[in-house]
């Protein structure tokens, strides 16, 4: 008995520790103190609690607020602890401010006003990454670069044509967000432990205190869901995936094999060992943090998995994989805002690069096309005839091989030296593909400024979204 | 080398099996006829093809259609297969049907159309467990039952209400899934292998011949991506997430200890070895096929995770993921809604047991405060000090832990006998939690017709989506 | 220009802290001590650096041993920050450390010497807390308890045999610790950057100084691989699994409908709200950190798939999740042992309902066929008869049952009053099932015997080996 | 109600489909016939069912076995198929096949005996692969290549070094399935439903009748666990994660800007646009069969995460992520052998590419420490002086360089034209690393010795366990 005294006594401080959320609640101490002040501003207007209550427990608040997160004492929640020390500071009357609500709906009211904060900074950055792409993309609407399938040489495009589709994904996961902004941003207040209240207390006005856009009704939903942290870290593992391409490709296009750019020196870093060195570091850690994200993601779906209405301790641990992941895709985005506007093409050897290894063939197949008639699959097994030991035929070669192949001469079906040459010269080859999405100038050119006009639409909405829960907070904060 | 070549010959059938997508193209089949169809309307249209061209391609397609899938040959993928089927019945002149396309955005096509189909099903199928359990919670606004959290009885509830939180999570579900619609419902066709092409495709008439809202515009972008395929698995794991909690709570209801419903027969089955088991096999399925949908959704991520761009062949490791998932959540959807809608409720159980183990305890401590004045957690502390050794206190009890605790007698500050039975009885205890979102009959009777509303308006968008789709392709299928 | 300058400037700091490992690298500040410690001995007895040099090297290395990692400066990692503290306070000549090595090895190295430490305990606490199962099954060979498959009752068996599955789970996640704890304790010191060195080190000498087992042997796999994290990441997933199985079942016999027993209040909490709640905190937290173990095992994965040779600036990000899986489990079973050993099973009534629900109809079945002969599924056939409205059958019944349903009575076949009384009783029932491996009285203790046994043999293993590491260790810190 | 009715007649054999498990029992329908075939051998031994009784069963299943698979009719699973045919072919007296067993441990018997088999052609097809990678080292130990670090030059090394640190990687693959042979090799048969039985059974006589090493004796642990899938998933993870490696450096190395090695037709692709195409499609679904194989971990460990004991229909679900994995590793190992086998390396560009990107600084500095007795850290400053200007440089420029940052002349210090010649030639570098684990000629050459023997050992140890089972088997299917 003694023993085991002795031992249970023990781990007493690890129980403690096992089941704290302290470390994570960090991310919540301010919209925790927010949280408070709109549950008193409205007990006060409901006549809930007396005005001279509310103001002796605000103020409290208020000194916390001042004093910062590391004045709270012990507790096993962020929750508790100011609440104690509300008491401690305010007296018994501390105590009325947990009237009518529960940790199970404070938590989630606190994690929602938090995550809705982290959202607005991350698009903001999100569209500062993609405004970088495309602003680059504009000044390159004219290099060539080769395009790749299989990491094989295919045909030729440009660099602007390549940056946009990494910008248009980006600005897809802006979309997401955008979407799942509208789930995340909805008050649960009021909620109480799950089956709400009894009290009078009035959901709309916390709601609108807090500059959310609406309730989320049900009260035993509000306190047990977590879908909303699950669809955030869900949108966030696939702008890391959507990143990890990026970055990918920088570390590809480093190498000296393929030399196609540099990266700054402040992106970069070299060795302990090996004074020659300039590695890709920063796009090496964004691709790697993907797998973190992901896992995150995991972690908290293998959490919500199968729990019973309505709250559960496991949820708890969810929280953290949010923060760390949120956290690390804003510092992510910056990184490679900063990493991608800072690159020096090697846009000579780009250029050159672009029409090596055959890449024209295609071009060469669809103009014996439309000079000849002749059907795409013939014109497809000429030029492979071709291909096999040739990478600039003459249109001699061409006739030998349409011969071989299909019992046809191309020159006499009116293929002229002029159509071979434009079909063999990559920047000619790009010019044709015109149509929409294509890599021609002019239609780079086009969805350059489409994007622009676009992205500043984006970055009015976040704006507007901003400032509206800005307007609030600040008038929250001032009801004394 | 000759033992070598030996080998490899032998591995040779082994590679094409290896590399095939065959398996997974069935679900592709149908769709690619159509991306064919609406392809070659467009060529006969920009006049790429000839009028006698179309219908000889055509009428093969048409041919090829009616005889189905087992009439292909062998080749790598569907793609392949239906080009030399055509080639074989058609002619050379079949050949001229990949003008201006690959395969790279052939199948990119093919998926988001067959993948459209399979949402507009889904949304169908969500929309109608959602309202069964509306349709349940209707029935059951006076249903008591006891509310959990941590799995231990908190606090009475209802049965609607406990139905209705379900409901709203589903509801949730619902909208994730057409916010992601509209970023499948785009077309990449026209793409080519990344680069577009010369030819003077149109790439606006393709897209409203198969009935999609839009162009996936960039050509590189459009080939490259499957953000569309990770976001609707994604959507497909948080919903899974959801079914999967009432999956466990059907279990644990259904066991001896809760009794709290019965499954119906047709939802359970019995033991190999005892004869007197009913096992509620088919919740315990959707709660197992949770997990096969989460990794599938981590396949997808990791697969896509620094893949460079643009095509790479990794990507057609992704679908059958999609496929395999999308199939099982809908099975798992149509078996939830028949297994909710015939579940017997063991209601004289459940109601028994709301009030049971002092489940009123808060609103006693509640009511202290509204009828005395005291702070709240002062009541707590009283009410807690019964809680230890009584859950039905009398008046005289409870002045006695008030002395105890605080130093006050309720009674002596307005608290009534009436009052203290109103706490400690379940059915009123509800009836006070009125408050939006809240388990009293009136509000939960609200939030019924309100989602029944909500419903038919979901059910009429999904039907509004399915008909322009199905229009478009009655009417693509009728161009000859 | 000047805008960019100023942007990247204030990047800076934040670069350095998307790279930086410093918060990680606490878990090897002592590790590297002493690689550097053993590398320096190697290299003074290899002639490579000079005595006193070494004397130098190793007191600025005891000095900063002795103040704590907080007396390091900044730095990118914990190598560069030692290495800059060294030469610091030795001069130029600490620049001599690092000849014939790189951070790719030191990492490493330091790694699986943190490593080894934290699985050497894990695998002592896992064998607690298995002991812990085996001591309570041992005083529980007799009590009787419902088993369950579907979490239904199905027959009876005993509290021992229970706890015993849950143990012999345990035992074998610990042979896989020790699996891998061979794959672990290998030493890459002297990879260098991966290509080894052309100083005359001496990697036997700095292996057997650290008491590594052996070598790893090829130097570019010696930096490259991370598959002895991976390995235990997913053991310690796979525990996780185990541990969550009990965690769930502590839950679940908690609640008010199981009743089956009680938690220490030790490992319980209580609500904000509802005084009267006791709930099963650190169970919930148990089954939920399994999810984040599981997290941190598909990160580690997806980081490492498909990384080229040899070091890649990604694994860096590898190493986090193993040390926070690592911590997290072990705390996970900790808190376990102590929540298991303070469990107050409630025996009457798990006894109770041992026989409840017709659980002994498989030995009625059986028994018919023992005594009468019939094939097994007739029996089953016959007892499923009487299962559908009667749990406790009278032999007239049994009769009845057996006419209708294969045209046979048993008790003219020699089937008597007394066989089913034994049938239906769930203590004979229990006996009966003496088999290897059954809950039998007799063989359950049989079973624990051993078990202490097997646990006697792991525990000495464990000592045998944490007494050879600390020997290695405490020896080098002597060498001066 | 009518209509209710309506709709759960039609789901009937949706339910069916839902809970059926018939696509993954192939996987085990011979198994299943042969754990039947042991069980009666062991009932008729122990006099539980006669001599005449076991002859007419075991007749029956000899005629399902010729017959196959398809002979089988309807049933949720094999188990209850095969019985049923067994009853249709025998008589009632197929119903005595049951008698002390359940399909709990049956399927867990399967599954075990069916992964064995699975395990061991694993391990075979390992075997050769690792080997293909030593039978090429050993022809390559004098090739040099540039060896990287971040992708990018660090130092030459030679290809042997290369593929043998790949070798070794999957050489602990090997080991690690091994280990979790011994813990799949185990009988669960016996265990009953999960209670064992009160017939006198004999659980080690079928363990040797199967060829298993033992029993998984804890009847309810025996019919609980899928710990030994979740392990074998690891396993085959890690080793995906592995082979993704490779596959990633066959893909970059086959580029035309690295160039360093050609892939064989046979494991490359062409496309169906573009003529020139030559794509390394398998290495690039080795690459995303990777992310398959994680996903089907991770699904398994979600599963089983918080199942109570005994069995769970869940478990149902885990195996078909087993099965599907095992599978796609076979073929991966497969293909990367025949791939890896023919692959042509560019050797004289690989040389070239050796040396260049003063991928010897590393040697440079170290030689300046050996032969001038300067600190490392020094040296490596002199050598990064030099290294942003110059990649070539003379004894002159070295001098200068080292006034520069240390005001010293190496040649004054014995430093020697030579020793710079013998520096900055790749080929005397790479024979200067010579430790064990070196990229030196001899030391490669001795591991390559080493290595071949380890595997002729490993070889030796697969076959032998594959002679018991399989002798085992043998003699089971003759016993009549």
């Amino acid at each position: 008995m003694l023993l085991r005294g002795g031992r249970l006594g023990a781990i007493d401080r690890e129980v403690l520790e096992f089941i704290s959320s302290r470390e994570a609640d960090s991310w919540i101490f301010e919209a925790d103190l927010l949280v408070d002040r709109a549950h008193l501003v409205m007990l006060k207007d409901r006549g809930l609690i007396k005005a001279e209550e509310f103001a002796t427990i605000v103020g409290a608040l208020d000194q916390l607020f001042a004093e910062g997160e590391e004045a709270l004492g012990e507790g096993e929640d962020v929750h508790e602890a100011i609440e104690a020390c509300v008491i401690a500071r305010a007296g018994q009357v501390g105590g009325r401010m947990h009237t009518g609500r529960s940790r199970n709906d404070e938590v989630a009211t606190c994690i929602r006003l938090a995550l809705r904060e982290q959202l607005l900074g991350l698009m903001e950055e999100l569209n500062m990454l993609a405004a970088t792409l495309v602003d680059r993309a504009g000044k390159n609407t004219d290099t060539l670069i080769p395009g790749f399938t299989h990491l094989q040489h295919a045909q030729p495009t440009t660099l602007a044509h390549h940056l946009l589709a990494h910008a248009d994904a980006l600005l897809r996961d802006q979309s997401r967000l955008e979407d799942a902004y509208r789930r995340v941003n909805l008050s649960p207040l009021g909620a109480a432990a799950f089956a709400s209240t009894g009290f009078e207390i009035d959901r709309d006005q916390t709601c609108r205190l807090l500059g959310f856009d609406g309730l989320l009704e049900n009260s035993m939903d509000a306190v047990s869901s977590r879908d909303f942290v699950l669809e955030v870290l869900a949108h966030l593992s696939i702008l890391m995936v959507n990143l990890s391409r990026m970055a990918e490709e920088i570390i590809l296009w480093s190498t000296s094999e393929f030399a196609y750019l540099e990266i700054d020196d402040l992106f970069a870093s070299t060795s302990s060992i090996m004074p020659q060195k300039k590695n890709p570091d920063t796009a090496e850690l964004v691709r790697g943090k993907t797998g973190s994200v992901l896992g995150g993601l995991i972690s908290a779906l293998t959490i919500c998995k199968a729990l019973p209405l309505s709250y559960n301790r496991d949820l708890q641990e969810v929280t953290p994989h949010l923060w760390r992941s949120v956290s690390l895709v804003r510092g992510a985005v910056r990184i490679m805002d900063g990493c991608v506007s800072s690159l020096r093409f090697n846009t000579s050897r780009l250029e050159e690069s672009a029409g090596a290894g055959f890449s024209t063939a295609t071009e060469l197949a669809d103009s014996l096309v439309r000079k000849t008639g002749i059907p795409f699959r013939t014109a497809h097994q000429i030029v492979g005839r071709i291909a096999a030991t040739n990478t600039s035929p003459t249109l001699e070669e061409l006739d030998a091989a349409g011969e071989d192949v299909a019992r046809i001469r191309p020159s006499a079906m009116g293929y002229s030296r002029d159509d071979l040459a434009r079909a063999l010269n990559p920047r000619s080859n790009v010019a044709l593909r015109s149509r929409p999405g294509g890599p021609a100038p002019a239609e780079t050119g086009r969805m350059v400024a489409q994007r622009l006009e676009m992205l500043a639409q984006r970055r009015a909405g976040v704006r507007e979204r901003r400032e509206k829960a800005s307007r609030a907070l600040q008038a929250l904060r001032e009801i004394r």
